[in-house]
């Protein structure tokens, strides 16, 4: 499938990287291509300069580029520049396409720990789908760290969690599909993309699990 | 231990059920004792009357006889009842005694589905601490159905995680006993009080799966 990962921190290039080697046609959204493959500076494991040279088959695009070429658009920028980036990326080159919203709710701007921008009887994933009415919204994998998300083998073979919400059914379907194809073996549809509030409001939890265990390897089984 | 349970609801009743079973000496406390006893239309199982008929060595007291005479104190009332009826309780009844708060800031004067009526950079958990600074505060339990709370070995041997959230960890460690009696296997300290904003908001999506799995019995782990 010809993939667009908005985005270039560490949950854009987990997905990016774990697409690519799945065999599907990566490109990778940013605001500013010359500058993104300018940064040498690590951020992450390595610079966004050397991610790209170890990954030559994903291509670094602006994001209207990397939607408009895309069947499916993945959105994996900050919480707080989501909108923005999609306006970007252009409401007409999203208009039909799945689109997996990733992103979090999280306001680091009075320190740590953050707090949620939007909770209670609203969601960011909502405010993506109400911007965008004719994407089709699937809220998902925002409730785990970049690398359980794409390589949830990581936790061992005893299984755990990833939820989907959306309004969508097909578009579920096709999200389901990917999540299986990273390795996920229990997806939980919790149903419309306000189900998004549930999962958005995990994140304080996650934080502090975060802290209490000392790792972000981790993830949410529900037990049933 | 003497311990009370304050609230008299499918909570309060799973709790004092559990504890008189363990062989504790259990009172539950309530506002009005002979309004509670007279209860003879059922709400949960059976009505309060008959819940008590089946419980003779459990007492129905009043909210401050049943906090005075225990050494510790579970708060099984509804969250936005909590600190009228600790207050009821009485701060002097409380002073120095491990204060097992199970309290969810529901609010469903809106319809279902509620919202949380504190959350962000807050919790109930912190309200009821600073409202009874000489009460040692352990939030714990209030992240799962009351059945579960009491017999976790209803999902099964595989484990499942409960939290704790408390700034006294001498009164962790004595919640910790009683939650391991029940049959928890995976007790997670959090941290302090204010880790208890993480568990409060995970009501929502808690009622959402209760909606998608269509049970109350679930829970959630912690996989690592």
């Amino acid at each position: 499938m010809r993939i667009a990962v908005l985005g270039t921190g560490m949950v854009g290039r987990a997905l990016a990287d774990r697409l690519d080697e799945l065999g599907h046609e990566v490109a990778v959204g940013t605001r500013d291509v010359a500058g993104t493959l300018a940064r040498t500076v690590p951020d992450g494991e390595v610079s966004y300069a050397a991610w790209q040279r170890e990954h030559p088959s994903v291509r670094t695009e602006t994001f209207a580029a990397a939607a408009a070429a895309a069947e499916l658009v993945v959105n994996a920028t900050g919480g707080t520049i989501t909108l923005d980036a999609l306006a970007a990326a252009g409401a007409a080159n999203l208009a039909g396409k799945v689109l997996l919203d990733i992103s979090v709710p999280l306001d680091f701007s009075k320190g740590f720990p953050p707090t949620l921008f939007v909770s209670g009887d609203d969601s960011l994933g909502e405010r993506v789908q109400a911007a965008f009415p004719e994407a089709r919204v699937v809220k998902a994998l925002n409730t785990m760290n970049a690398e359980v998300m794409v390589r949830p083998a990581l936790l061992g073979d005893d299984g755990h969690t990833v939820f989907v919400s959306g309004d969508d059914a097909e578009a579920k379907a096709v999200v389901t599909g990917l999540l299986t194809s990273f390795g996920h073996t229990d997806v939980l549809d919790l149903g419309d993309i306000t189900t998004a509030r549930g999962t958005e409001m995990l994140l304080p939890l996650w934080l502090r699990l975060m802290g209490a265990l000392g790792t972000h390897v981790f993830n949410f089984k529900v037990v049933r």
